[in-house]
């Protein structure tokens, strides 16, 4: 058998391995110059960041063997000394980095938030992440937005700021953009809220020594990986398939792999065109808007304050940052988000607005120090061409109960893979890696 | 000035014929072997039919002109004699075909439907239709579907129905998939809910004598219009743009004009590539799902049972129905919409049981001669590549607030015409045409 993958992210990169492995002859097309996809590497003052894809946490058991098997390293996120800033409204406090993270507010807002937190987990637990749409009330929970949710559900300012932030946090969107069922299939898919938020036994618990990009550079090495080669077609018919490149090239196949996020894989030209159900699918599942911004200094000076470098704040453009400094702490390295609405607005203001803009937020957070950065980063990646926005897809309202089940099932010869066709860690590396896994066998299993 | 108009719908032609009456050098490329776009025809036992767009309506002055312009005429749809049926779960009412057709339920569930499309029409009085987002409570009419706010204002079963059953005729989705400031902004670009369900003095008032592509097909003629021509990539630098076609071919211009629905023209390929707000506009309003069945008759047998044909119901799959018979009257014929959620269960099935199952609610609503028709005709326009959805575009939750001011500007020499930009009409052919001549105006003026 013969298949090509489309798309050199780790999903992409996941099934093309366990094919290889499996005696398949094996392309990868990928359209950038570099495989990866939603992870990249850069680098601040010399040293290697994450532009994209970060962190390995809680429960990621196929990443953390991966790393293992490639030869690469582990190191946890800073957060052992130090506390987390929370910052909502004119409110202030500062909490130990605990996992889940619930901010020492007022007492009536706090019995808010744990109210709020244990009823979004109670209706998180009855959630299917494989069929969400076979909840025995999934009209009702995707007939709303999750705002609507945490509008009724949360009483007070600070218990609605904090579910918000959260949801910027996670979904790189905001709670108007979400069903209420997607945000609940996507805190149990990821095992619930309090993992997602928390760095340690949490899903931001660890790095890769030298980038994440590593995994995927190094599951590549012994791949057949066209670069800069981007799809324009894939066609199929009773006796097998074939990727049109941009170039015009023809690549011949038993079977393809359209391993991209649903809104790229749906602006593909498919021969036949894909099914009516599955192409709206496509139109309904946009990407998150998210840009990763960094900025260095002399030393990480955070620390000597008795902050750990994360803050949570309602207030942008940055709202939630990390510190990102290498394991030797040589320099110090700030990590800010910019997030749905606000990556929106502040994606369209000039390069050193937005600079300013980022840095003012770093102050509001860490002291007037974090104006002075030796150096500064930014990665918008709704901007680029081969991606359209990050970390992922979200579902609105009504889509999971009307297009969910058109998600996974292969069209013919033409079968998905991605972080967003995972039932287990949906929207992490180790969704994607996963999810690579089970459309290989999928394949394996069709041509059976 | 040479201009190339993308999409031979009646945006794109409306927008050509104006350019080119103002000297500029045109062409038009469409995909398809037609033009007309979301306008075709059809025939059913040798009677023409509009398998698309159908009416034209209360305030639609434009295409009034237009079909007059072109030599073709109009004619009333049927309603004069007979009355509507409404079927809201078990209860039936027969209601005489006026503005607004408030069905004659029980008196509770006639007051509350009355409370609600009178806070519904108040509500949507108060949103400018070319600029939903400048609204004072934007972000809160758009942070909830529209789903939630007829559950929240209607509280009888007979008026949510209602609401819900109004929502799929006239947006082929579903109440969940819409924002709230979406559907306000909606009604009042058409005026007012009440016109959108009107037959007489309202959006479904009069058709055109051999079927409404006519329009279409005599704007085109005297333009340069390349059929089966799609479009792959858009390209511009400062000294001009350019499309390039499937088969490789580039046409070369000062501008380009891309009159397709957002979804579409987001499939395309631009160099450079879109801005990250413009491209994730596109990922966030999808084509509602409709199907239009047609069954003919002997006789419009219906009329003399004392129906006018039209029926209004909350069990599909055919849940709104016309008389469409010529005007004549030597055939019957009846037009069966199958809408939203409904059309994306029966488009799976195998086409006996679409056509029984069509057949099961046209008996239903018209008794045991609708079994026995003639001939039977359906087109699913999100099963079409070149429309992937009809009639047209909606907006989610927060889609409005964060991307509308993205919709109509150009992008340097690209700019945008379709049903979907008009602040008018919005997805009607009256609103096409007001696009294509507002976007007319817009390169001319860009060009001065």
């Amino acid at each position: 058998m013969r298949v090509v993958v489309v798309g050199a992210g780790l999903a992409g990169l996941s099934a093309a391995r366990d094919l290889q492995r499996a005696g398949v002859e094996l392309v990868v097309v990928e359209a950038r110059d570099r495989v990866g996809g939603r992870l990249e590497g850069g680098t601040i003052e010399g040293r290697p960041v994450e532009l994209g894809g970060t962190w390995l946490g809680e429960g990621h058991t196929r990443m953390y063997a991966l790393v293992e098997e490639l030869g690469l390293e582990t190191f946890r996120t800073w957060n052992d000394e130090g506390k987390l800033l929370i910052q909502l409204g004119t409110k202030r406090a500062l909490v130990s980095g605990t996992k889940g993270a619930v901010p020492r507010l007022n007492p009536v807002a706090l019995a808010d938030l744990a109210q709020g937190m244990a009823r979004f987990g109670r209706l998180a637990r009855s959630v299917d992440p494989a069929q969400p749409w076979a909840h025995p009330r999934a009209e009702r929970l995707d007939g709303q937005t999750f705002e609507s949710w945490v509008r009724r559900t949360l009483r007070t300012p600070s218990g609605r700021a904090y579910f918000r932030v959260a949801t910027e946090a996670v979904f790189a969107a905001d709670a108007s953009d979400l069903s209420l069922l997607h945000a609940l299939f996507y805190a149990v898919s990821n095992a619930d809220l309090e993992t997602l938020l928390a760095v340690d036994r949490g899903a931001q618990q660890d790095r890769v020594v030298g980038g994440s990009v590593l995994v995927a550079e190094r599951m590549a090495a012994d791949l057949d990986v066209r670069l800069s080669t981007p799809v324009t077609t894939v066609a199929q018919d009773d006796s097998g398939a074939s990727v049109v490149t941009r170039s015009g090239e023809t690549i011949a196949a038993d079977r393809v792999v359209v391993a991209l996020p649903p809104t790229l894989a749906g602006r593909l030209h498919y021969d036949p065109v894909l099914p009516a159900w599955r192409d709206q699918l496509t139109q309904r599942v946009p990407a998150g808007t998210v840009a990763k911004t960094f900025a260095a200094y002399p030393t990480p000076f955070w620390r000597d304050a008795g902050l750990n470098g994360q803050a949570a704040s309602d207030t942008g453009p940055v709202k939630v940052t990390f510190d990102v400094s290498p394991p030797d702490g040589s320099v110090g390295i700030l990590l800010g988000f910019v997030e749905g609405g606000e990556a929106r607005r502040w994606q369209r203001l000039p390069e050193g607005e937005r600079r300013r803009a980022v840095l003012d937020s770093f102050v509001r957070y860490f002291g007037p120090q974090a104006a002075e950065s030796s150096a500064y980063v930014e990665k918008d990646w709704s901007a680029e061409e081969f991606t359209r926005g990050c970390y992922g897809a979200h579902f609105a309202p009504g889509v999971w109960t009307s297009y969910g089940p058109a998600l996974r099932p292969p069209v013919g010869r033409v079968h998905w893979a991605g972080a967003e066709y995972a039932v287990q860690w949906n929207g992490y590396m180790e969704g994607a890696v996963r999810s690579g896994a089970t459309t290989a066998r999928e394949v394996l299993e069709a041509d059976g």
